[in-house]
């Protein structure tokens, strides 16, 4: 499978998005349920045209921002109840419910409905959500009524090695057309995250897509290529724009930081993207102290760039078979490499 | 002279700025001053490198941001007094400091140090501001050491005819490159601010750029471009775009009204920018409802371009004698153009 990227787009035109290598876009069923509504993007003709962006789409199932987001949510069998944070109105999603709404939005991979439990958890606790996670992907699967959206189901079970092998053996058993790592980076020790993907992803058929949900620095990136996953998704990127921080070379620079200030040297001289082909690092800490609108945007191209461009060398390693050599620095463990 | 439209630029790149046929940028000095001061400017090569726009570009003298940004100001014949609202520390501006930052920051075309006085103002108030304005000028020529950088001086005058044409007549003393209405749109009425640009301008070198500070609205440009102006600055476009607010064939439109969530048209379906060719007022109030800022940037890709565009038909028109009739919406009465 091809290593792909779902970037988090926010700020960025459609046409600034493509320029970054983006592949394919992450849009959120729970931010589009409660606003324009699934009816209006229908009406649209479906995401892609609503939103401008022709090349492939995911939606999430929606659960994991109750999960995050919500207040007053109560959680049974049947689903999540929540309160709109928007109006203050009930809302009830349920397995048959994002499904559906997912089919109205029309992208092009959905994901099944999951319960996410938190870190840390009792065994129990992830034994549960685990097992309620296949009866709601059961619900999802007979729900889902458009075979041109493929719809993943997701792996939960923890930190629980074999919660996330009896999970992942559940889920084979659907034939689905992809499948994704969850739970992960809710707050668990990055020595656990890396060891969940390394015992979860061997467990996920190697001819479809195996996405790991929510991760990843370079590092979390490089250890799950190397142990099988295909296709990530992060906010890191454009949260860290969002607060003056660049990715380079796989450093995280505060670029309001003084020592920026009279620096009239790109950004990253090696990197293509219109930030570091245009501007300066001393502009970009002007505009940033400014709190001008234009450097988080300047600084998600780059940064989106910057890990694309990663994952991008990581697969022409790949097939040069020159991987674990090449990014050694990013596949030993953090305390030798010293990040 | 062609008619020209200095545009505020903010959230957008210099790229996309462009594609608005903007011909020309406006920097504020004031803020520059502040941060990130001018040396870091010059030590980026000058204004034109710091921020990307190799078109010309046109400081203003930070006095008008004295005066509607800064409190604890003092004005005498010097200059002004005032702390920094960034870090409280005192600043003294003068027309010699204001020219040598200009002179600094390295704009193709730099304004005279003035004083604009408030809307009402009595006439002895605005004489006083007049008469100092014309001293100020002569220390800012006395200044000016680049000759490569027009200095325009700006005629002040307040309401009143009579010091409209004594200031014309000291500034045209001077045979500078360009000259400025100031003290315009500062709280008076529009009829107002169309008489004193109707009474000014012809006091103006008609051979040189005649330049109206601070407009305007379809309405005020119009009746500007009928009585000889050639050059604009104006925030409209991008803080009507802040709140919302399209700019639409002269009309306003607030996109997060309810009859646009489901209008799948394009915002102006006679527009070539980039928002209307990609986008529908669906989207755009999704966005705008959503407080995402892309809808800002687009919108304000939009408005520029709208009014650049307006511009430009004018432009048209005067070189084929059809101005005064194609465009006798705008230059009627607005009680009768119900406008």
């Amino acid at each position: 499978m091809p290593v792909g990227t779902l970037a988090n787009v926010k700020t960025l035109t459609p046409e600034q998005l493509r320029a970054t290598g983006a592949q394919m876009v992450l849009a959120n069923t729970y931010h589009l349920h409660l606003q324009p509504g699934e009816a209006i993007v229908a009406g649209a003709g479906g995401l892609h045209r609503f939103m401008g962006w022709s090349g492939p789409i995911l939606t999430d199932s929606g659960g994991f921002q109750v999960f995050s987001l919500s207040s007053m949510r109560v959680l049974d069998e049947e689903g999540v109840t929540f309160r709109s944070p928007r109006d203050g109105r009930t809302i009830h999603l349920t397995p048959e419910k994002s499904i559906a709404i997912q089919n109205t939005l029309g992208a092009d991979v959905i994901m099944a409905f999951d319960e996410c439990p938190p870190y840390p958890a009792t065994r129990e606790q992830v034994a549960i959500a685990t097992d309620r996670t296949t009866r709601w992907l059961e619900r999802c699967v007979q729900t889902h009524r458009q075979p041109e959206q493929a719809l993943f189901g997701i792996v939960q079970g923890g930190v629980y090695s074999d919660l996330r092998r009896t999970s992942a053996e559940a889920l084979r058993s659907f034939g689905l057309p992809g499948y994704a790592i969850g739970g992960v980076s809710v707050g668990e020790p990055v020595e656990l995250i890396e060891q969940i993907v390394k015992v979860t992803t061997p467990l996920l058929p190697k001819d479809k897509p195996r996405y790991l949900m929510g991760i990843g620095t370079h590092r979390e990136l490089a250890q799950a290529i190397a142990a099988g996953v295909d296709l990530f998704d992060c906010v890191i990127p454009t949260r860290l724009a969002r607060h003056g921080n660049a990715l380079v070379q796989g450093e995280r620079w505060n670029l309001k930081n003084a020592r920026f200030q009279q620096d009239f040297t790109p950004l990253d001289p090696l990197c293509a993207c219109y930030t570091c082909q245009t501007f300066t690092r001393a502009y970009l800490s002007h505009l940033l102290r400014s709190q001008e609108q234009l450097g988080y945007t300047l600084l998600a191209i780059h940064n989106i760039t910057e890990l694309i461009g990663f994952t991008q060398r990581i697969r022409a390693a790949i097939m040069g078979d020159r991987f674990t050599t090449e990014f050694a620095r990013w596949l030993t463990p953090p305390s030798v490499s010293g990040k």
